[in-house]
């Protein structure tokens, strides 16, 4: 049932992190060898070299890798998790499976669903849930289906159950393309997969509602957008990607928005990119993006 | 007494601002004209067409302007004054009086005399005043007066007192070049010429001490530094100019500080350059920089 | 017949150029002044205030503009014609119509036609032409009229003339959004508009085919992309925009073509709004950019 | 003799080079593990996974290092010479001599020997050389040798022997700070260390002598500055680092010499910095910076 990347085929990304030790890194090593891979790309990271945090990212080629998956993970459990660490082996030829929330705004919408389309994110859109109706044309004629649920009134839990009932086991993560309403703790806790978002503003500059006019009124002179992972706590999340564009004074709080659609698509696109292709990993409220 | 810059001998700036209203731009262009001046750079912003604020800044060549200035600000007074706006007429030829102020830090301090003796930089800068010593070698070889006055102690009072002294008279700005102490309202009162700062973040951001721990416990991917008038309220003054710069989860706060020198000296630099020639309105807590 | 902007209505910009004297800008306000408008912006610049060449942009507000133009372009031939210098008024609710030529490519063709239906660029698209079919349903689905135009064999005149006898008459500007075909000096000459093209390098670096394939063999580390003006000499035409991207190492032809094409399609729109805005002076092999 | 780092005591590093073959990573890692090293950061590259070549970077921490160096050379020599790969290992601590060879111009000389007090290069700087005298007392005044060498009339060999005698057994590297000497063939085949120049334009956009001149005369938007290793090809060397900066039609060819100065010893500083730190690889006509 997976769509299946040809230039991936047979290519594993495998996570490690846990407390750092010496040795990881040749531990890891030998056991891609021993199970017959050949490392073609290696990430890793210490947070401090006593008594630290080890974060390694190791992507290797390996002949039948789908029928060896079941032998390498028995390994790692043996030998990586025998060392305390976390792991976690995923075959990068099966793209992950990603959930579009948007509103009426279609900057971020489109710009996944193009470079989707273009072959650069390493995904498959089972589908885009709005609670507006104004980009369903649009993204049926990329062929992806779009589900309509509406968010009216102040409960949001109806709105919030239609959307998990639509996510459950469907998706692999959910991406937050200028969705416009608060997430609630409940659905955070049920959805069970990353949820990603997208901040039209530099954070932790300009938290909350109404960035772009919050910015006019402090005169700064250059916006951002910033993408993290959704908590509990808005807008606070573990960053993803930041980027900004020059400003001037002639611009009002309207072309500041309108400017900031370009860097809020081209943040976005980033995390999301690099999020498929594992690696992002999440420690605390930071993220190690290798 | 003032030293001339000869490729700017008799080009004048003329700053105009104030309720915007419509034959501004033609009364401002026909007095330069019958003034003998020739505009070679004109900018001209207004906030809002209908009863918004308008800002004006010509750089204009009349010969012999030295001696035709008085002439010049009569008719300014009467056609300008008249519509009901503000003016000031300045000699682009006699650059301004700038004093540093610094700490240990020699970063931006550094840059700034540079800057000064490659020509790019049209000021005097009758004194660098530090409330430590390291820099003084440095700064006298640039051929420049420094001053030490200590900071000790919780009541800065007699240290700003002695620093005014030195400064009353003598300077036309002031800048905060990772000048370490807090500024009293006292000072700013008595001081009577803008004074200019470097904050070490992209403000709003990590407002106050410490910004690049801050921006380490945040997990940002850029840092930034951010030039602006000092004001009462700490690191609330309008802003001049603002950078950011790109990092990583590898780098620690003591990395983003270094790397975030680079940022803050350059940011400063462009702020002083556009004060001294002129470039910059003040308005409410915002800058118009043409 | 024309559609208007509402927020431009009654707005004209004026392009005022040749050589430099004083006085002109003191002559062109109070024309525009005795006609009734009221200066919204305006930039000048002389590339040499002895002898040089002038170039002034104003945008002025002006009650009913459009009965208004007779008499304005009759005082502009008096007075500023009087001078010997060259000029255009446009009324700037007057959306330039824009014709995109384009092959396989979608990347620029899509940017251009969304950011015009998000409203951000003043243009009407009476057609988009291109020598394949892959991006004909795209283009209906905007509501903008596609047509074929193959380009087979060595002997393009029939093509060309097929793609003249579209255009003319209909469109004020051509756009060459990733069109791989070379233009004929035959097709320049008869076209009578002006032709924008996009560029997949940073000129003058990898003039001609395969750029990215030059900039992997060459090794840069930033790859660029430029929008210039079509002229007879290939890749030569006066520059209107250029911006970069970081590459590494670790990148492939194929990889800086990816990263590239979201260089070029930004560097295109930019080129395009100003010239539909009129910011663009052709000088020589130069542009002045207001 | 040598001055050390206390930060970087006990760290290796190690450069592996060589055609790609399975195990590498893993041989590799295993080497330092029975060495008793500890990595702390690893970089690998493999440019085509079926025989292409591969590179790796490995930075390890070994107790008492200077002694166990011999061994594990002896271990290098077996292990990864017997896989056929190229070796080289470095002890962090122990920072690489660099000459700077200077003309009139102060801006990237002054960088460097800033950067390198603040301790932000891994280097120490035996001696500046310039044909020039005018940077003498601003060398001097770092605690540096200054040496002048002048360089008249057509025949440079004089110059370029007296140069050569003195860096001769003092120097691990070169950099030619706006040197503004053609290097001949015979002193690069005699000085036997990398020489690292910095160009003042965006290669390999406008090659050869005047580049801000020739970059005017295109009319180009953004200009750049390029560091590579100096080969018998003019300005055709290996390319470690390149930037730009936005400019406009307003600027002379004085004023993108200027800004250009600014982006030349920011690009400079950076691959100075990367080859002080082992972190780029000469590959052909290529870098690989890790």
């Amino acid at each position: 049932m997976t769509v299946h990347n040809e230039a991936l085929r047979d290519h594993a990304c495998l996570i490690v992190h846990g407390p750092d030790q010496p040795g990881i890194v040749a531990a890891v090593s030998a056991l891609v060898s021993r199970n017959k891979g050949n490392i073609v790309a290696l990430d890793q990271y210490s947070d401090n070299a006593d008594g630290g945090a080890f974060f390694q990212r190791v992507v290797f080629h390996r002949p039948n890798l789908a029928a060896a998956m079941p032998e390498i993970e028995a390994d790692l459990a043996e030998t990586v998790g025998g060392l305390g660490l976390e792991w976690k082996l995923t075959d990068q030829s099966v793209p992950k499976r990603m959930a579009i929330l948007a509103s009426t705004s279609d900057h971020c919408l489109l710009e996944l669903l193009w470079r989707h389309r273009r072959g650069e994110l390493p995904v498959t859109i089972p589908m885009v849930i709005s609670n507006h109706t104004n980009v369903a044309d649009d993204v049926r004629s990329f062929g992806i289906p779009f589900f309509h649920v509406p968010s009216q009134g102040p409960d949001k839990s109806e709105a919030e159950a239609r959307i998990l009932e639509l996510l459950k086991g469907n998706v692999d993560f959910v991406v937050l393309a200028r969705y416009m309403q608060i997430i609630s703790e409940d659905f955070l806790d049920a959805v069970e997969v990353p949820v990603i978002n997208i901040h039209h503003s530099f954070l932790p500059a300009f938290i909350g509602a109404g960035p772009y006019k919050k910015a006019k009124e402090r005169g700064v002179k250059l916006i951002g957008a910033t993408s993290h992972y959704v908590t509990k706590d808005l807008d606070e999340g573990p960053i993803i990607e930041q980027d900004v564009a020059r400003v001037d004074h002639s611009m009002t709080a309207a072309d500041l928005q309108a400017r900031g659609a370009y860097v809020e698509r081209a943040v976005l696109s980033r995390a999301v990119q690099w999020h498929a292709e594992d690696r992002v990993i999440r420690h605390g409220n930071h993220t190690i993006v290798f």
